[in-house]
This record gives structure tokens, C-alpha cells and sequence, in this order.
């Protein structure tokens, strides 16, 4: 299998983000996808609060994740992305490996949506260029 | 068309929990979807908590969320679930409304699984008499 | 002694806010506060995001909380507030019982100042209008 | 002025914890300090989660935080740390700093105790290790 993975960023579990059950709370793997999202585009010169001043909103339309295996404190873990264009919507494929074991912890497809001053656009130039198109 | 819910939860935005786009963080959704299944099993005695403490967990699997309409400071909502038995799977339908306008900002499916001492479940009683059976 | 608190508002723990010690993170509590000061406002025709909007910031320059006995799942509770000018200054006492046994849980002091277009006001008239004004 | 601090932990400001006013949202920053105190544990060994499991906890009696510069969206920091023994007490003088321009953000003083299974310890040989002692 060819990894199509073309971004990741590493991280490491705070105790603050386990529950009760002593692991990450599911929430928190989101906080994890979308702030390696952001950091993603951060490195292609793009930021999200910058956007949003000049009314330019990238919005989730949809989350679908699997959650394979817990993480936990002291867990060391990296996240992964890559994006697909599909009609308006980009795509983000994602997932979290603990590492070093590279255990799989959390695959997810995040599909979002560009909005201009809250209307939807048909895309967004900058991200055109960090994704691959769908040609299926 | 019959409504499927069994059970709701009221709610408020709270100002902490919306981000630098004014807006509820789409990480939070699935805060008030959670507490929602827990203030669900707790009304049929049920306590996750407890759960834990005895080494039964249940354990979100898979969360798919659909975001309509995004909330905002001072909205007030309601978070609706009912839960479908599917082999070992326990699968809660789960939506968000604003209130009073009735606009529907989320839908959800969670798929969960029970365990007991780390070990997965053909199911758990307690849980089961408060699904449907998925008969499809 | 003379209870010197204004307004109250109700709570429920939310599971999600309990770490991995079964107890609510200690971070969790500012959250209540700051959400009771939020309705606080609100009852008076106040709301912290229409003020951002207009450039006007409460801003928090200092807390200091006492944590009196810790708060867990499933527990009820109220979080209580005064507030007292005390200068350029709108200092919030604020404390939090459990229900329905009214432990105390935690108390706090959140000095706060407002800010307009950035910079600091010696006051703001709706706030004056909720404070009493420290004479010592 | 010579610099107490014997730890510090770098970070980087992550979308999430922004809140509608485009600023980090004020108890985010108990976040940082305890991620950090906990970082600086294990560093010596230490893990507050082990701990945890052995009835052991260190307890936050008290947190007194000054908020001297708001961090936002992108910004880098680094949190810092040293500890005093004063009776039973460990107290974190704990500071934020952003980088690269070394802007004081946040000073804050964490008093914490020791239980061994719920009891309050006059100590724990692991700490007094880490501190220096307080003799005024």
C-alpha cells in the first residue's frame, strides 16, 4: 500500500484530556484532527483565523471517525492528513498512529465546505492547491 | 413522520465553548451528545461512572456527525437520542435542535460497544432493554 | 453572617469534565465561573459577545480560587456570585455549593477590568449598575 | 534578578483554545500550567497518573493566576516552573512567556497537597526532592 499521507504533526497526550475512564476523551481526538488541519495549512501560508477576518470560513460539514484504540497519558502520537476535492467539498482524510509502535488509533474523514461571507463557494484557490482532485 | 426519540436534554450555549469563528466548536457537539447518552442511562439507573468503577464501559466505536446549522453564544437547544440494538453494536440516533425555533443543527449516529474487564460484550443487559432491536 | 450573594445559577457535572482522578479538572471550574458571571450579565440585559462585538471587553486580569473539596460525576451544584468596584476594578466573589447537601466546593475572587477598542476604561455603566462600590 | 525557574515546557497556541473574543479563553491556561507541572514530574519520574493508581494524588488547594498579556491564534510559548516546600504544602511559582519576544503572559502560583488514599500527607518523599524549602 502506498501511504497517501502528505502532512503530519506529532503530539503528545495531556493528562487534562483523559475521563474518568483514565483515557482521551472522544471529543478530544477532534481537537487533535482539526488542529492538525490547521497547522497544515499553516505551513502552506494559509491560517485559519486570517480567513475568518477577511470572511473566509472553512466549515466541517461532516465528521465520520473510527476509534480503533484508546489513547493514554504519557501516550506519544502522530496525526495525519491528506485532502481530496469532491464538488465543493474538501475532503480530509486523517488519522492518529501512537508512536513509536505505530499503533493505529483513530481513522476520520472530515468533510468540509468553504463559505465567503457566509455563502458557499464552489472552493477556495489556496486550497485548490493542496488537494488532490476526485476523479471517480 | 413518526418521531423516534425517547428521551431529550436541555441545554444552553455556554460562552467558553464557542471559538475564535463566534461559533460552538464542532468538537464540543459531541460533548453534549455524550452527556446526553449519560443523563439517558442515568434516568433508567444506570450509571457510567459506576459502570466504570465495576469494569464495564461502554465504548464509542464510531461517531458519524452531520452539522446543519451552527450554534451560537446564548442559544438554547435540546439534544434527542434513541438507541437501536444491531448484533453487539449498541447504536444511538442522536439530534440537536435550537430552541424554541426548532432548527435543526446536528444529527448523529454513535456507534458503541460494551466491555467488560477490557473484554468486548455480546451486550449488556441493562443497555438492552432500553433498544429496539434493529430486525433489518 | 449575612449572605452577600446576587444571583445563583444551577449545574449538573457533565461526565466529560471529570479527569482521570474521577474528580472534575480543576480548570473545569473556571469554566463554571465564568459562564454563571456570562448569565449573570445576561439577566441584566448584558451579553459579553454583543459587547465584543461593539469593542467593549470584560477582561479577566486575575483569579484566585480555593479548591475546597472536589466535585464529581453525577453531582448537583449552584455557583454564586457579588460583585464589588474597587477602583478602575470589577471584582467578582464568587463560590460553589454542592446540592442539595450545600457543601462548599470552591471560592473564588476573578478581578476583572473592561477594555474599550483595546484599551483600559475606568469603568463601564452597565457593569456600575451591578456592582456594589468598595469604600474601604 | 536571578531566574528560579527549573523547568520549562514549550507550546504552541492551538485554535481550539481561542475563544470568541480571538484569545486564548482564560482557564486554557490551567491547562497549560498543569500539563506543565505534570511534564516536569515525569521528566523526574514521576507520573501523576501512576501516582493516581497507587493512592497517591497531588491536589490543587489553591491557584492564584494574574493575566498580563492575552496569547492568540499561531502564538509559541514556553511555561516555566519552580517548586517551594512550605509545611505540607508544594507551591508551583509557574510563568508564561511568548516566544520568540519573551512577553510575559501569565504569572500564577499553584498550591498543591499530597493525599495518600484520601489523607492528607505531611509530604511525599518524591517531591521533596524536586523543591527547595521554603525557611522564612
Amino acid at each position: 500500500m502506498i501511504d497517501k499521507y502528505i502532512y503530519e504533526l506529532e503530539f503528545k497526550v495531556r493528562d487534562y484530556e483523559c475521563d474518568l475512564q483514565g483515557i482521551v476523551n472522544n471529543a478530544v481526538y477532534q481537537n487533535y484532527l482539526e488542529h492538525t488541519r490547521h497547522e497544515f495549512l499553516l505551513k502552506h501560508n494559509v491560517s485559519f483565523s486570517d480567513l475568518h477576518i477577511q470572511g473566509i470560513d472553512a466549515v466541517v460539514a461532516r465528521v465520520d471517525i473510527a476509534y480503533k484504540y484508546p489513547l493514554r497519558s504519557r501516550d506519544e502520537f502522530v496525526c495525519k492528513l491528506y485532502v481530496v476535492k469532491d464538488g465543493v467539498k474538501y475532503v480530509f482524510h486523517q488519522a492518529i498512529y501512537r508512536t513509536p509502535d505505530n499503533k493505529l488509533c483513530v481513522t476520520a474523514k472530515v468533510t468540509t465546505v468553504v463559505t465567503i461571507n457566509g455563502r458557499l463557494a464552489s472552493g477556495y484557490e489556496l486550497f485548490d492547491g493542496l488537494a488532490e482532485v476526485n476523479n471517480n
